[in-house]
């Protein structure tokens, strides 16, 4: 007889946003007419830049007579991609970087899913809290954790962010874990990692021989010269981490869908004889089995990025979100609330000092506003909600001057 | 410390298409100058349909304006998209499936490959030999198969396909197994099931409690009115089946990327207490944690795939790949083969009587004609090759003339 994956009963109520969207549903349906400002899920809002537009079409043509059609392409992505990447985001940072150790994918969130896949069910998982849910779920799925209690899976080990840490939580002497994600600029709480963080994760790493998940799908927020791109800025990170990045963010890709992971060569894991295998070559497998390569005339797009117009059409993009951010981040401080992000990040973490889905409630019923709850990202969220800047400049202050009338007020 | 997944150790040599295209690459450097006839890995050569192109440069234009861009669409797809499949390719054929019973993805790989994971890892699998090699590779992954022992896995059941059952493996009354792998019309081999054939494999999964993953990414190329389309035309196969489809060979889509799988309500998994899931709640839980939906212009050139003029289109693609499959078996025949497929299929699978990769070798070598060699699916391909139809008439009568030189002398 046929059986379920027992590990998708622990698997605790649905995931985040489709709880959102049910809840916006549900509103919508009972207010037809009320005006939702969304400034929830993180979701990019102004168009794609023209240069990216313009070789989308052209890749779309491409398909449309037989001499230059594409059929499958390079389940990696096409070299003219690769080496796009490699050069602007890794080469200009002096890392080592190169075109072949670079995956090109259909999002981060199908990266972060699945890379776990290549581990021994029995490794130890470590996760910020609060945390992108898709890393937890997705361990849970592979049967890497206990049961839920209390809104925490036993056999995760969760690194604590709070106040005191600015939710960049250090590697402590007595941690034991042997896959631990990090993502910085940090999703939900925007707060970013200095080189001396980064490089105590990397020293730790070595030291207790486990490999760093690295989410960079934020990356193209920061604006303070001293703060790491890459995780492979680190000396020593190339033997001990991963890197996820996206255009979904960067360049407005979330309809679109591009991204990459990142895998240097000298990232080698052990069997259980003890025996070295090459990460980028154990992915490389699981990829070109179970991926066919991410659609063409995307591709096309994702590279116009890095055209001279690309790059000057994405600052501009960036420079208009990272102004919402900072609005929200004034108007937040001025109402009294302690924040974090806002400044490296399009996100703007807000302590309400009230149980996150009833903050979700109250803003969404009162004011229209879609936010995320603090606590949908794990126990450590609890009391915080999470703002995106992705909007427009006028839905965000309008959005600030309803917020704050309706925070003030008891749920 | 951080280890390995185990099971990729089991895995055996590359994957069968990465090591065509390494051989070919390997040909094309040592011989500049030939001219190499792709008639191998069943990619499609000709443009998309005019209307594709049309839907896809407007879905294009409208993420190039604030008022018309998309950013995350739905996980399942756009309901344009999912009523538009759910009426064409299900209702038309007297089948209860809905919009709500069907998940868009970006390939019909990812989601043979992908659906393994809602089982649980002590499931028997059994998969027809000749075999697509994704469904077994991605159950060693899983832990599901033994040792690999003379070019078969230990702990899975292979159907055997033969010339005595015309490549269409009938479920004997011995046979046990949990999740049973078809795939009609089949590749490698071109052949078709009947309607009682299916039948047999339905009654036979409502018997033992199995579940069928049916494969039919092909049905666009059946000609005969008697062959079922899709396994939901047989009684009961609600139940105890799920299928995958895909626009690659149907529209051309294999560089485009866009896919579905079809997951009714009526089908019910037990977890090991005996309590029954939804199949398709599980399926939605995994495809919402692990997938973020699939390009916005790539679903709306699908779609444009059931508007009349992509009707008429598709229609006039396919014809022309089954004119090059009947010119494939008209010669393959002439030249005294015994063939399989070509018929309602775009593969032609050939019994040249030596062994496979040898005809692979010698084909490229003396006629520079990519084929692929019939043991890269299994034991039971030992012999055999496949012929795609996917190419211009012009080329593949060219190829004809070559290969059937070719054949007749000794490797």
């Amino acid at each position: 007889m046929v059986r379920i994956n027992e590990n998708y009963k622990k698997l605790q109520s649905s995931y985040l946003f489709v709880e959102i969207a049910r809840k916006i549903s549900e509103f919508r349906k009972n207010n037809p007419d009320r005006e939702i400002i969304k400034m929830g899920i993180g979701d990019v809002t102004n168009p794609l830049p023209q240069a990216c537009l313009k070789a989308f079409h052209e890749g779309v043509d491409e398909l449309g007579s037989t001499k230059t059609f594409k059929g499958y392409g390079p389940e990696k992505g096409y070299d003219f991609l690769r080496e796009a990447i490699a050069k602007h985001d890794f080469a200009s940072r002096g890392t080592e970087i190169t075109a072949d150790d670079i995956f090109v994918s259909d999002g981060a969130k199908c990266d972060t899913g699945n890379f776990q896949e290549l581990f021994s069910p029995d490794c130890i998982v470590a996760v910020p809290d609060p945390v992108y849910p898709v890393y937890v779920d997705t361990n849970v799925m592979a049967g890497r954790s206990g049961k839920a209690r209390g809104g925490r899976y036993g056999g995760f080990v969760y690194l604590e962010g709070n106040s005191a840490n600015h939710f960049v939580p250090a590697p402590e002497k007595e941690l034991k874990a042997d896959l631990i994600y990090l993502c910085y600029p940090n999703n939900p709480t925007g707060a970013t990692a200095t080189r001396k963080q980064l490089k105590a994760w990397v020293n730790w790493a070595i030291a207790h021989k486990a490999l760093i998940l690295f989410d960079a799908a934020y990356e193209a927020f920061i604006q303070d010269p001293d703060i790491p791109h890459s995780i492979f800025e680190i000396p020593g990170a190339d033997k001990v981490a991963v890197e996820f990045r996206s255009f979904s963010k960067t360049a407005g890709f979330t309809g679109t869908r591009c991204a990459f992971t990142v895998i240097p060569p000298a990232c080698q894991i052990k069997d259980k004889e003890g025996k070295e295998h090459s990460l980028k070559e154990l992915w490389n497998r699981r990829h070109s089995t179970k991926f066919n390569g991410v659609s063409y005339p995307v591709q096309k797009a994702a590279a116009a990025v890095y055209s001279r117009e690309g790059q000057a059409q994405v600052k501009d993009l960036i420079k208009g979100y990272m102004n919402n951010a900072s609005i929200i981040l004034r108007e937040m401080e001025e109402a009294g609330y302690e924040c974090t992000g806002g400044k490296n990040s399009p996100y703007i973490w807000v302590n309400t000092g009230k149980d996150s889905w009833e903050s979700f409630d109250q803003i969404l019923k009162e004011a229209g506003v879609v936010i995320t709850p603090g606590s949908g990202f794990g126990l450590c969220g609890q009391g915080f909600i999470r703002i995106s800047a992705f909007n427009s400049p006028e839905n965000v202050e309008k959005a600030m001057r309803r917020m704050k009338k309706v925070l003030k007020k008891p749920c």
